[in-house]
């Protein structure tokens, strides 16, 4: 039976290719949502698919997608993950699982593969969370019924969100319903560094994801007084960054307290933001994560009443504001343990980790079977311009996705 | 005998004059060290003392001065304050010092008196706290040993303190040592705002104050790991603002343990700033005030175990930078009743009160004796665009200073 051949060269000259795009002026490598640098990456990407013989088109989302046809009439096999980055992100993140399934692609062609489904590689608009408080924009409007035309609204730096998505090409106007049904895709498949540090301290190299955890996101508002920080008795004062301490805590608290779980505040901002006045103003970005949605939910109403607390008692008003609530997912069995089966030809001590951040798969899996395979990171390190992972490990990723696809088809 | 007549009208004038230098693009009125709208302020304001017959001048600091000679071969009455702001601060937080004290020796002059003493009217450098965490830069070059040289090489916004300095008149190489030895001034007398809720609440107009808290200031850094805030298990997270947010919450604790204490945290930035990823660094400006000195020091070395245990707890290190320690002065006896006393002829209702705020009147008490008089702040408000003080009120406060520096000359 032929087997793709991975040609790591190809794969590691493209990741190389795609990290030049980077935004001026900014640390590591950054291409957020809906910069000049993002749109040039993608732009150069759909080039590239269509140099490997994909037909490339963008979706009323602004996914780009690179498509081969398949020998039968069936529905098509999805490939891939986002070309965004974070604020000083590193050059795995996202771009693996795109440039791994058009390397994915070219290898089971270059090996004389005639797959029965038709392949799509897919890069789906800004999964990174920006400051319009949304996360997986491209996946979630493709996907889900949660896209919400007020949402286009919002705006970041005076751009609104409407004209960022029709500045990358997408139709905002159109949305709000799924952009696909269930069962006019096959399966879904996503191939991401771990960006934490379990493969790495178990001595694996591949992991087939046995679940990605639920997320609740908020930005809270708080609102107090500024007033001269010597002046005014503590008694008498409304101090939003007290508020918000106790908030960041209450995070912290809540998180360690259910195991698995995870919580953190990212973003802080706050006004007048001078060393001798009283916090006037302060909004944070706070998040929640874990597997188990009853939990999660739970700490959340947690900290909404800490939060509410810490706020009445210092005379601070509280408002969460463009709430998230992302469910968690697992992949159906039939799918988790072919992917887990191919990851284990490649590597005998590979693993079924659950996914602490949250991808564009959670969102596919609403409308197709959907899997993660997992490559170490180096030090756990993401988000960061010393995230990194080993040639080697990334082509044994790439190698195990394009197996996987070739197993699905043969399904 | 002859008493000062205050004109009301020329001194809201004035205000009203110098309120119209502000920074473009800032809320409120806004004249930071070293700007344009605070280098402007200061031509008007020396040209207006020349208009008034006082010879003006500036410092090795950067303080201008108004003198008129006096009747007699004694030491200069001082009185005055400052004319920059905070960000987004108000109309009287200083001003009213400096051009009170120019109102009240253009009365003292219409009405004919001839004072023994020299009076000079004093408007110090940089009275609110800059980014270069200094607060009081020009009464403290002034009055104190404490200026140190190898702060001039401190930058904000790539400008060192040396060029800003010079910017603004000074001669910063020359200074280290104080530039007036006790006894070449008579006494110094500031009016001021209260900045606080206390005449208001008690229906007074004028306090004589009893004292100035001392203060403990710091820039504090916290240097963490930016990492994937979802795939970082608690235990393995380096969380910087986590760490920060203890310490805001200390603050505060500390302040509310220790009655007539207060604390805040005013300023704080964070890096990347992003709500998907584990913030890696955080600088925030922490201080404490109180009268008692001895549990100031103590409040200071509970934060600071505090602050300790909460980064070694989370991997994160710790620096407390640019460390402000101002001890708490009060006036001499008989200084004080004298003010008091005065105070008490324009309302027999009139206060002695503490002062929560640092001033230059405590840098000024080094050398000479020194004493504040206090108009109220409606609702308190302070370092904010709100902060108002009733027309009335300005005028008792202005005749009050202009009636203490005619007692002190004929004491």
């Amino acid at each position: 039976m032929l087997e793709p051949t991975i040609n790591a060269q190809r794969l590691l000259d493209d990741l190389e290719a795609l990290a030049q795009f980077t935004e001026p002026d900014t640390p590591g490598w950054t291409r957020r949502f809906p910069s000049d640098a993002y749109r040039r990456a993608r732009q150069w990407l759909r080039a590239r698919m269509e140099t490997a013989g994909l037909a490339t088109q963008l979706d009323n989302a602004g996914n780009l997608f690179g498509r081969r046809d398949g020998a039968a009439n069936m529905p098509p096999i999805h490939a891939g993950s986002h070309t965004d980055t974070v604020m000083g992100g590193g050059r795995y993140d996202g771009t693996l699982g795109v440039l791994g399934a058009l390397e994915a692609a070219r290898a089971i062609a270059d090996a004389g593969i005639r797959l029965r489904h038709p392949l799509v590689v897919a890069d789906h608009l800004s999964e990174e969370a920006t400051d319009y408080a949304i996360a997986c924009l491209g996946s979630l409007a493709m996907c889900t019924g949660h896209f919400r035309p007020e949402w286009l609204a919002r705006q970041v730096n005076g751009v609104t969100l409407r004209q960022a998505m029709l500045d990358m090409g997408a139709h905002p106007e159109e949305l709000g319903q799924p952009l696909v049904k269930p069962g006019e895709i096959a399966a879904f498949l996503e191939l991401h560094i771990e960006q934490g540090p379990v493969l790495e301290a178990r001595g694996a190299t591949l992991a087939a994801v046995s679940g990605i955890v639920g997320i609740r996101r908020a930005l809270v508002e708080l609102a107090g007084k500024a007033n001269h920080a010597g002046a005014t008795p503590m008694d008498l004062r409304h101090d939003a960054l007290a508020a918000a301490a106790r908030i960041i805590v209450a995070v912290e608290e809540i998180a360690r307290a259910h195991p698995g779980a995870v919580g953190a505040v990212g973003k802080l901002d706050l006004r007048p933001n001078q060393g001798n006045v009283i916090p006037a103003q302060v909004t944070l970005m706070a998040e929640m994560r874990s597997l188990d949605m009853a939990a999660l939910d739970a700490m959340w109403a947690d900290l909404l009443q800490l939060a509410q607390e810490a706020s009445a008692a210092r005379g601070v008003t509280l408002h969460f504001h463009n709430e998230t609530r992302l469910d968690s997912v697992t992949p159906p069995r039939w799918l988790h343990e072919l992917v887990l089966a191919v990851c284990r030809r490649h590597d005998p001590k590979a693993l079924a980790i659950p996914s602490g951040a949250g991808h564009d798969a959670s969102h596919l899996a609403l409308v197709t079977p959907a899997a993660m395979i997992f490559v170490p990171s180096v030090g756990g390190r993401s988000h960061a311009p010393e995230e990194y992972t080993d040639p080697a490990d990334l082509a044994r990723g790439v190698h195990a996705l394009a197996d996987a696809i070739v197993a699905i088809d043969r399904a």
